[in-house]
């Protein structure tokens, strides 16, 4: 999994039928100590993350584990909103 | 998932049974702005996008999770046309 | 799946027995304008390809979803010979 | 499979019901030389690592082939505490 | 399926039950032309490969359609050892 923070938001009217109704959501990928990577990735959002929040998402096959995406053409899944995490002994982030 | 624009379109007539009459078309990669990422793809159509159309794009086992492609040897596939995306509160792209 | 040409072969006696009899063949990757990107892959070939050929291929999972690839230990599938492709209204490519 | 060095624990109170329990590390990736490499992944981890320890983790959809993971949105997994490992008949690791 | 050299072995004590008795070694990635590129990655052997061979090795799910890496964590497999490989008319390498 990576971290990532949610910047954004993507309306896509026109789309297949299986994406109906699922959230999806512009994640700016962070390094190890919470900044920028310069990469992103859109991501069904499966835990209610709003923009701001620091998530943890999942990529490739393993996007489509989660009751709201499986079996759908989904590639990317935030499948937890961070709440702390630590490095060397040194706290990186807190919610 | 990936944003992109379809900038390209490809003919095959030799090739995997399973491909035949599937819609394949090349798709600049962009970034969290809209620009030019400098890679591309080629994907499977399954929402009818034209040239020029900004997509989002499935990689991986998720691309065979369409009606069209299930179980074909595809690994990328337009499964969405953007309408629109925000970033850091900021409009990016309005179709 | 991206675009390559076949510019070798590469014989293997030794190996997993459910790769008996595949053809193996070296792909090396091709950007959007036909141009040499500095990567190859090692390829099976379900299509007849030759050496020169402009080729489409399939990576991961996706390349087991042909005949002969089904269920073998094989992560890249050449899956289709192209016969053209236009960039931008501009044909790059014409077999 | 990579290896990689336990260099911090992650947090998630809120996420997809299936990781609840899921012990997440965050894992800095070495060289073949055991030089960090300048990424990270989080993995959950299946044999109880400890921060500092050295791990080999796999990626994509063979991260959910163990007990804890089967079957869950995880797309990393630790699977092994690396003992010894020896490159050009010289010993880069030892534990 | 990409070209690597066998540069190392691995010893890992502690590991996912399912990975136990599984030969893995450290394989450096090979461009085109037999050159190291700088890559490595830890592989099971499937093939009874030793330090110092080129091989060819799958990664990702494709890495578990072997017979002694079905349904384990592993997500690189050692499936040929090379015998010789041509570019472009040209002799590359020969066992």
């Amino acid at each position: 999994m990576n971290l990532g923070i949610v910047t954004g938001t993507l309306v896509a009217s026109r789309k297949e039928p299986l994406l109906e109704g699922l959230p999806m959501l512009v994640v700016r990928q962070l390094d190890e100590r919470g900044a920028e990577k310069g990469g992103y990735v859109v991501a069904v959002d499966s835990v209610g993350a709003g923009v701001g929040e620091v998530v943890l998402y999942a990529s490739g096959s393993s996007a489509r584990q989660t009751a709201i995406t499986k079996d759908k053409p989904c590639d990317a899944v935030i499948m937890a909103i961070v709440d702390q995490w630590d490095i060397d002994g040194e706290t990186v982030f807190v919610k």
